[in-house]
């Protein structure tokens, strides 16, 4: 049985962060996510975007706002992860211990929750992680380092994720566009 | 010897697009990209960003803006990557080939160019590119792309990319920032 995976982006702001957190967000549906928390301002905008992208492309993921992400990430790190017991919080952040090396020190057999920083990270966000981890120790992008750390959490398997009834469907091709599209 | 990496960003949009942009141009900077060409708008702030990470993190990378993009690019897949004779255009799209399957196709002995289309990517992006790639067939974020498809084609040695003369040096750690300043 494959645990639950969880998303958590901290410190949205709607109107700066509309775009990253869209992409973080579709990384996380493409990639394997089966929750998206958003922490900061609430955006049914973005939602709505997703949820978009969902009706044409399959079904995968839960969409929720967190009106206080470090109590929810507290309760899911020490006590209860959803069924009665804690669960595993790795938190992204350059600072961190290089992502492949840390990975093979994470368990599995615990749901998991992803933390992605925002514009000011709680310093108990590091301390409540279990692992601080670091795609690379240079600036780079939150939406990287997302991406990076599923790919080799799954093994590369994530980019191979189902969809249930999606509407389209892409066909890869050398040259063009090649789409099916259900009526 | 290794052959020069250029990122091309296509239908950059001052004003919408400046933190993706900015996203994907020290995504490649991390990852081992030669030069960042940007197309589209001019953008002197989004330059001056990350010149300034350059100036603390060290350099590595170029940047340069395109007024004729689609011209540079014939020339470089045609005629001339800079010495002489032509390179290879990949480009990133999530129509094409799947980046695992296509990537032992990709030859590594001529300079490279790899194009991150934008709003509107003009149909000749996919006739003048050698080979069109898609990380996943599933919409994303191509700032993902960009860093999946670097990771791969460099087998995980991108983010070990070393930089000259940093202000900045980030120790790995479990908690915490750890940062040396050289003054």
């Amino acid at each position: 049985m494959v645990e639950p995976l969880h998303v958590l982006r901290l410190g949205h702001r709607k109107g700066r962060d509309p775009r990253i957190t869209t992409h973080l967000a579709l990384v996380a549906r493409a990639m394997g996510a089966d929750r998206f928390l958003l922490a900061g301002d609430e955006d049914e905008g973005m939602f709505a975007n997703i949820r978009s992208v969902e009706d044409r492309f399959g079904r995968a993921m839960d969409l929720e706002h967190l009106a206080s992400p470090m109590a929810w990430l507290r309760r899911f790190a020490q006590q209860d992860a959803g069924d009665g017991g804690p669960g595993t919080v790795v938190h992204l952040t350059m600072y961190g211990i290089p992502h492949r090396t840390a990975i093979p020190t994470i368990r599995r057999d615990r749901p998991l929750t992803v933390v992605v920083g925002g514009a000011k990270v709680p310093p108990e966000a590091f301390s409540l992680a279990h692992h601080n981890v670091a795609v690379g120790n240079q600036p780079h992008s939150e939406v990287a380092a997302l991406a990076l750390f599923l790919d080799a959490w799954t093994n590369g398997a994530g980019l191979e994720r189902t969809f249930e009834a999606p509407r389209l469907r892409i066909h890869p091709s050398a040259r063009g566009k090649h789409v099916d599209e259900e009526e």
